[in-house]
C-alpha cells in the first residue's frame, strides 16, 4: 500500500457568510490547498457535505465543484454521514490514494448553515437522527445531547460546572486561531451565567452552526515536486465504525462503542497506543460529546472524563492538548466541513504553523469526527514524516 | 490489484411501496444479496441514495442500514451524485475491494419517492441541477430534458416518433421482468397518443418515479466459499467522469462529453471496444438521454442515435440489446437505487437467469448511470469469469 501524504491544506474563515455562495466558499478552500503544491493535477474530488440539498437546494455538489473549480471533468461525488461527513470524505480520499488507483485526490468539506430561517437548521440536522423513531417525536440533536448530559450528571454524580473546562479551553484556543468563528476567551463565570439552550446544556456547551469550507490535497510522497517546501504529514492510519442510529437501541447510552472500536482499530493500524499521540481534535459539537468520546477512547474511566478539564491537562501546554485551534465550539461547526477543518488544523500543528497555539514538538495527532450520537465515527492518525 | 467479483445480488419489486419504510426496503435487498453467499461477512457498506434527506427526513442512511441490517457496526456511508448515486456506490465498493483494504463490501441503492405530495419530488430532483442558475428559474430535470429533445429534433430534423422505439423496447422488456414497475408492452399508437408531460416529451418518454432497493455483495474471487453455485461475474472495469453542472455552460448541449470520456476510459481499462459488449443498460430517465448517451458512447453518429430504435437492433435478440429488463422507463426509476438495479439485472443476464428476457450468449455488459444531464457519468463493464 502506498504512503498517503496530505500535501496541501486550505480553509476559509468560519462564520456567517451570507454574501458568499456554497460553491464560492468551497472554491476558496480548494484553491488555497492547490496553491500549496504546484504541478499536481487532482484526479478525483471527494466532497464532505451534509445539508446543501436541504438548506441550499443543491445536491450533486461533487459535479458542481469539479465544474466550478475547473478540475477538467474528473470523478467527483459527495459522501454523507451526518456530522462525520468531512471525516468520511477524508477517508474516501485516503482509500483512493492508498489503493494506488488515484495518484492525487482533493478532499473538500463545505457547509452553509446560517442564512436560513429559525428552526430550519435544527430540523435539517434532525435528519441525522432516526427519523421514524426519534426525530418524529421532536428529538433534535441538541435535545438528545441534553438527555445524554442529564443522564451523565445523574449516573456519575458529576458537578454541572465540571463541563466548563472544555468550553474555556475551546474559546482560549479559538482566540489564537484567526480562522475561528469565536476568537475571545471566556471565564468560568461567563460559562456559569450562560443562557440555557436545552436543560442542562447552556450556550457554551453547544457548538455554533456555521458556514465554512476546508480542503486537502492528498497524494503519494513519491509524487511530490522537488521544490515542495512544507514539512510533510502522512495519514498513518484511518478507521471507521458505526453504532445504532437510535440512542434507545444501545445497552448503555453513555458508552460510545463506535468510538472505542474506531480508536482501537486506528491505533492497531498505526501500531501505537492512544497515549502516544501529541494532541487530539475531538468532535465537541456538545461538551458532553467530548467527555464521552474521551472516555470511550480510553483517555479516562467512565464517569471521569470531565475531570480532564479541571486543570491545564487539555491545554496547549498540557499533557493531552484538545481542540487546539478552538474545536467545533469556538472555531465553529460547519457540519460536513468540520472533519476537514480538523485535519487542516492538525496539519498546521504538525507543520509548526499554529502560531501562538502551537503545541510544542507536535509530531502525531488523532482527529475524530462523529455523526449523530457517535452513530458514525471516523478516526485518523496524522504524523510528520 | 485484486479481481473484484459480484457474488450476491438482491432487489425488491419496483413500484409504489407506501406500506414499506426506507429501511425495510433496503433490508429486503440486502438480505437477498447476502443469502446468495454464505459465510462472507461484509466489512463495509456503501449506500447509494439521493433523496432520503428531503423526502423521508432521513440523512445518515449508512449508519441506519448498518444498524438495521445487523452488520455489526461496520463502516457505512452514503454516496450521492444525483441520479448516478447507485452507480457511484458500486464504484466506491469496487475501489474498496480492488484496493485490498476491504475483503467483502455491500453496495445498496435505495430510494422512496412515491409517498409524497404533488410537486415535492420534482422539486427535490431539481436540487440535482444547478440551484443558483437553473433550478431557481424553475428548470426541473423534466423541463431540461424537454429542451434537449426539442433542440435535438430541430438540429437534426429527426422525426418526433423516431423516439418511440426506445419506449416500446423498454416496455416490451419490462413485460418479462417480474420485478419491473410496468409489465405491459405498448404499441406505437399508444406512444403517439400519450399525454404530453413537458412538450415535446410525452408520458412514454419519461421514466416513472418509484420506490425500490437493490443490493450487491462484492468480494474477491479467492475468498468465495467452495460451495458457491452461481456463475461468477467480475467487475472488469469502472470509470467515472463529470461535465458542467449547468447545461448552458456547454459548447454543445447535445454532446454528452462525460459519457464519451467515461466510455473511452472504461473500454481502455477493460481493453475492449464498445462493440465488444453483448448488451448495455443505459440511463433512460428520458428517451432523449438514451439517444444522446448512445451517440456520445460511439454507438451512433450525432443525430443518428434515434435510428438504432427503428428496427429490432436494440431488442433482446438484436445486435445491441438495450435495457434488457425494462430500463428506468419500465422497470422504474427509484433515483439512487437505479444504478444498482442496472448491475443486478446485468448479472441476471450474465448468469443466464434473465428468463424470457435472456440475451443469448451474454458474457459482457456495459452499465451506465447518469446524474443530471450527464453531469456525472459512471460506467462499468461486467463480465462472466
Amino acid at each position: 500500500m502506498s504512503e498517503v501524504v496530505i500535501a496541501g491544506i486550505g480553509q476559509t474563515q468560519v462564520g456567517e457568510h451570507w454574501d458568499i455562495s456554497l460553491r464560492s466558499l468551497a472554491l476558496e478552500a480548494i484553491e488555497a490547498a492547490r496553491a500549496e503544491v504546484t504541478g499536481l493535477e487532482p484526479q478525483a474530488l471527494f466532497v464532505g457535505n451534509m445539508l446543501a440539498p436541504q438548506l441550499s437546494n443543491q445536491a450533486h455538489v461533487g459535479a458542481l465543484l469539479a465544474d466550478y473549480a475547473h478540475l477538467g471533468g474528473i470523478e467527483a461525488f459527495t459522501v454523507e454521514a451526518s456530522g462525520a461527513s468531512g471525516g468520511v470524505a477524508l477517508r474516501a480520499g485516503y482509500l483512493a490514494v492508498a489503493s494506488g488507483l488515484v495518484d492525487v485526490a482533493l478532499v473538500v468539506g463545505v457547509e452553509k448553515m446560517t442564512d436560513t430561517i429559525g428552526g430550519e437548521v435544527e430540523a435539517a440536522l434532525s435528519t441525522a437522527n432516526d427519523s421514524d423513531y426519534e426525530a418524529v417525536h421532536g428529538l433534535t440533536p441538541t435535545a438528545q445531547a441534553a438527555l445524554l448530559m442529564r443522564r451523565y450528571l445523574h449516573e456519575f454524580n458529576a458537578p454541572r460546572d465540571g463541563f466548563a473546562g472544555f468550553a474555556l479551553n475551546a474559546h482560549a484556543n479559538g482566540a489564537g486561531n484567526p480562522k475561528a468563528m469565536f476568537r475571545k476567551a471566556i471565564t468560568v463565570e461567563m460559562y456559569n451565567q450562560a443562557g440555557i439552550v436545552s436543560d442542562p446544556l447552556n450556550m457554551f456547551d453547544v457548538a455554533p452552526f456555521a458556514d465554512g469550507a476546508a480542503a486537502l490535497l492528498l497524494t503519494r510522497s513519491d509524487l511530490l515536486p522537488k521544490n515542495f517546501s512544507h514539512p510533510l504529514v502522512r495519514i498513518k492510519a484511518s478507521s471507521m465504525a458505526t453504532d445504532t442510529l437510535a440512542l434507545h437501541d444501545r445497552p448503555n447510552p453513555l458508552s460510545f462503542s463506535a468510538v472505542q472500536r474506531s480508536v482501537e482499530q486506528v491505533c492497531d493500524k498505526a501500531r501505537i497506543t492512544p497515549l502516544q499521540i501529541d494532541f487530539i481534535e475531538l468532535h465537541d459539537a456538545f461538551s458532553i460529546m467530548a467527555v464521552l468520546s474521551l472516555e470511550a477512547a480510553g483517555f479516562a474511566q467512565p464517569g471521569e472524563g470531565w475531570q480532564l478539564a479541571q486543570s491545564d491537562f487539555i491545554g496547549i501546554q498540557g499533557s493531552l492538548p484538545i481542540n487546539t485551534m478552538g474545536g467545533l465550539k469556538a472555531r465553529g461547526n460547519p457540519g460536513g466541513a468540520s472533519g476537514v477543518y480538523q485535519a487542516v488544523e492538525a496539519i498546521q500543528q504538525l507543520r509548526g504553523q499554529a502560531g501562538k497555539n502551537q503545541v510544542p514538538d507536535a509530531r502525531r495527532a488523532m482527529i475524530q469526527s462523529l455523526g449523530g450520537p457517535a452513530s458514525t465515527v471516523v478516526t485518523h492518525i496524522l504524523e510528520t514524516l
